[in-house]
């Protein structure tokens, strides 16, 4: 059975039922699987794991590319399962465990994330690996996504391998394999251009670490539709208009650069907004391909989509799949070491678009935390492409929950990407474009620009009251923060809800 | 004369004075200067222009490799001649200017800082280009710094050379020109390990575009000399103790990995350090070679080092240029966007250490601002370094001022290099190895081996209070800045001095 899944003789006896392969993951292992925004991640073992661990306690460190799907970290940390986790996660019920403080959590750039593997401060027990099929020489071929699964392979002692049987074989060919090595020996990293193929289509492992099989048939799960609203619209439009002025100025084409975008509505609205304008032959060297990639190379619009996953709708997923041999030229999925690899971010020149959880008005973006405090996901690969790109781009509504929080803020409450790694902040009311500028001007335009006007009045009073004060950064220690602790203390940043109490 | 400076015929007659030379820069001007760590920087125009600007009021944009020597931006800022000035400097007289608002600072990440110029957002006007020579096909052999000044020279209308003769003319050789061009078109950056030599010894302009050649023969600025003390003597040693720790569990070899450390006395005693310890065939790729480079040259502990600049004692120079033709198998001098290139860093796995203004118990780095608002210096290279190396080392006094000032604290002021770009933090009292740590376990690691005792139990005491609240990186946002408060409110960071006044 499986003949053509699996192609190695003498592993189709290591077949086995997932309940079976989890009694592999022992308390106090390193497990890493694959997964990467939920594409090819462990569809049957981990959660076999999580359902042993309910009634006979046992904890592991879980490492994977990124988030995983189907509610997979939920019942892991329902569980109590996880002792430690990185290096990304988007679960409810976990991110609930990791801010309570009973999981755990690493939370490292995405493109970087291999390294404590690679350097061996973190050894791989087993790794979990959803694989499309096993070629002859024991090499894997993955699924939808490739994440961190050439590093975990190379060096977990065990492997599990999933092969998942929904996926159509005809995705075989859309991975491009290649690792740079490790130091003192690292290789150039010859990607030239998105679409250059530099490395194989099936990860070489050593066929005698399998220890288990599994044979899944769940697809990945899908990503949320996220329709344009006007918010997302009116900030996609902002960016837009963008664009078209550094091409009238010379400073673009209508080719733009390569493109990188987070998931999220506001990366899709803008996406999608290409569309419709004039810009044409774009390439994406990015981490996630997302509908919006199918359907600008389905209007022609797009030439080339470099990935390390392919996260889509249930619609998308279905046309996709049929139509494999359509769109294998135009795409690619590569290790996350390669797609977010700051060599050939900073080679190509990517314009990379992501969304902020706030930013400050000195140009400060905070991805991760809530209030300073609470983890929301993670910094994911945005400052992989942010410290690296051409165009910087940070995104995020000017305010929410009906005004009462303020994504704009006098200082940011955490900061992941640093003034240094920011050129443009765009919200819902306009953008503001910081290159060349001090942290003085960069206040002017972005207060004037960016911020709800509900907001503006008291931003403009902190900022004059600082510069009062001095210093290259203007600000008044005292207050800095008091508007993270107004939402902590009465649910909303805004001055007159304490006013209302007095 | 000067035949064999000024090899390119034709261009003798443009031979001037400074003040002449200086009258080219006008107000408003945006002007491009070379000079890199007080190295190889203008030593007779900008000050020229400063003289005028004193008596007839005019400003001009400054934009350079890294800081200037002798005195030169506080005479620009004295003579109130700046509006605006980047990528970095270290002069008080600036600083000074920067944090009462007079003049612009665009703080800038090194191995960027030509990224503005390449992208067309700014084009210098008029490049100041301190040489050694100008060759016959009109291109310029640099001095003792490379910095900035291909893309200076690219893009700038119009040149002044300041041909400096106390310069040997031995030092013809020592530099590498290499420019990866630019986007969408860049190239490979083909280094695969510190001595990789890939580019041409001087600068390719047109000659057309110099207007004048003002002869020079002031030597560079010297290096502070920095005596190891208890404190540096204490932070080396526990770093060379990790060291060898590494080499223990195979990590590391006796060679380490090509070294880079910021300029400064601790930096200073590390790399002194050395020189007595097993490591020997070391190899450095910094941005700048001091001291302690040619000392463990001379030792015959280093095999080769690169940089952008040399910056030594006077001693150290003079010895230096007397034995170029014996030091210069051994070093290399390259453009910044080259000797800090993300991807050259990444390849090589660099051992970074810079200096921290402060960190705090999470692992964040603050590397510019006193008190989150007054300008140090600037990020400098700090983060082109962190953000790559193989491990990114910051190292800090864990108090100064009598205790007044404790540099670990709850809450960075500012933060320039985050907690995902930070493996190792030093102090006198120890170091902390935070790699694949979650926040609360760096908290206590950095807290017990770290803080001075002096802070330690209001540190611990902050932490737990913190963690009672939960979160992800626990907080008490009306706390965390409450220590600089203090700082700027009595000079001290200690609780005490509250008490008392009470
Ligand atoms: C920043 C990020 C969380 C925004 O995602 P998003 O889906 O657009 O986020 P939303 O605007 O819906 O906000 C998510 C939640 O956080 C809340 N939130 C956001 N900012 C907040 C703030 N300052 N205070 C309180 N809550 C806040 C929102 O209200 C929302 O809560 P809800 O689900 O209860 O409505 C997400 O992009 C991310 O994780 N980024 C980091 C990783 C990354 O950039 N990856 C890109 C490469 S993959
Ligand atoms: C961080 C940096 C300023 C430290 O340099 P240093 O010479 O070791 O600094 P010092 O410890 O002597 O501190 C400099 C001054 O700042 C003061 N200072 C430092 N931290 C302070 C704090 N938290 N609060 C108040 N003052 C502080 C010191 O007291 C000292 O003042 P003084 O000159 O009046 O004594 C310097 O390394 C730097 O500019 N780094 C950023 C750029 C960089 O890293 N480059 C590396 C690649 S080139």
């Amino acid at each position: 059975m499986y003949e053509e899944r699996i192609k190695r003789s003498g592993l189709q006896s290591r077949i086995t039922s997932a309940a079976d392969a989890a009694t592999h993951l022992r308390d106090g292992m390193i497990v890493a699987s694959s997964g990467f925004t939920k594409a090819g991640d462990s569809k049957a073992v981990l959660k076999a794991f999580a359902a042993i661990a309910q009634d006979s306690p046992r904890k592991i460190t879980l490492i994977t590319g990124a988030s995983l799907g189907h509610g997979t970290d939920g019942m892991l940390a329902s569980a109590h399962a996880l002792h430690k986790r990185s290096p990304f996660q988007v679960d409810p019920i976990l991110r609930n465990s990791i801010n309570n403080g009973e999981v755990l959590f690493n939370d490292q750039h995405l493109g970087e994330s291999a390294e404590l593997i690679h350097e061996n401060i973190l050894q791989p027990d087993i790794a979990i690996i959803e694989a499309l099929m096993i070629e002859e020489d024991g090499s894997i071929v993955p699924t939808t996504s490739v994440g961190n699964t050439v590093a975990f392979a190379t060096a977990a002692k065990k492997i599990i391998v999933e092969i998942n049987i929904s996926v159509p074989l005809t995705l075989h060919g859309v991975h491009d394999i290649f690792s740079a090595g490790i130091w003192p020996n690292r290789q150039i990293i010859p990607i030239t251009n998105a679409g250059t193929r530099i490395g194989r289509t099936s990860i070489p492992i050593d066929p005698e670490k399998i220890i288990a099989i599994v044979i899944t048939e769940t697809t990945d799960s899908p990503a949320a539709i996220n329709e344009r609203d006007d918010k997302t619209r009116a900030i996609a439009g902002h960016l837009l208009q963008f664009f078209e002025h550094e091409v009238k100025k010379g400073r673009l084409t209508h080719q733009l650069r390569p493109l990188q975008s987070g998931i999220g509505k506001v990366a899709n609205a803008v996406l999608e907004g290409f569309t419709e304008g004039s810009f044409h032959h774009l390439t994406m060297y990015s981490e996630v391909l997302q509908d919006s990639t199918f359907n600008l190379i389905d209007a022609g619009k797009m030439d080339f989509a470099s990935a390390s996953s392919i996260t889509v709708s249930q619609d998308c997923y279905q046309r996709l799949m049929r139509n494999l041999e359509k769109y294998k030229p135009n795409i690619v999925l590569r290790p996350q070491d390669i797609s977010n690899a700051a060599e050939v971010i900073r080679r190509l020149g990517v314009i990379s678009i992501n969304t902020a959880i706030e930013f400050d008005i000195y140009g400060n973006v905070n991805s991760t935390h809530i209030a300073g405090t609470r983890m929301m996901n993670g910094i994911g690969g945005s400052n992989d492409f942010a410290r690296n790109a051409y165009l910087s781009i940070f995104v995020t509504q000017a305010s929410s929950k009906a005004g009462a929080i303020s994504h704009v803020v006098p200082m940011a409450s955490h900061i992941d990407n640093s003034e240094h790694d920011v050129d443009i902040v765009v919200t819902d009311f306009g953008l503001a474009d910081l290159r060349g500028l001090a942290p003085r001007e960069r206040a002017n335009v972005i207060i004037s620009n960016c911020a709800d006007p509900a907001y503006k009045e008291e931003l403009k009073d902190y900022f004059l009251a600082a510069c009062k004060k001095g210093g290259h950064t203007p600000h008044l220690l005292q207050e800095a923060l008091s508007w993270h602790q107004r939402m902590e203390q009465q649910g909303s940043m805004k001055k007159e809800n304490i006013l209302q109490d007095i």
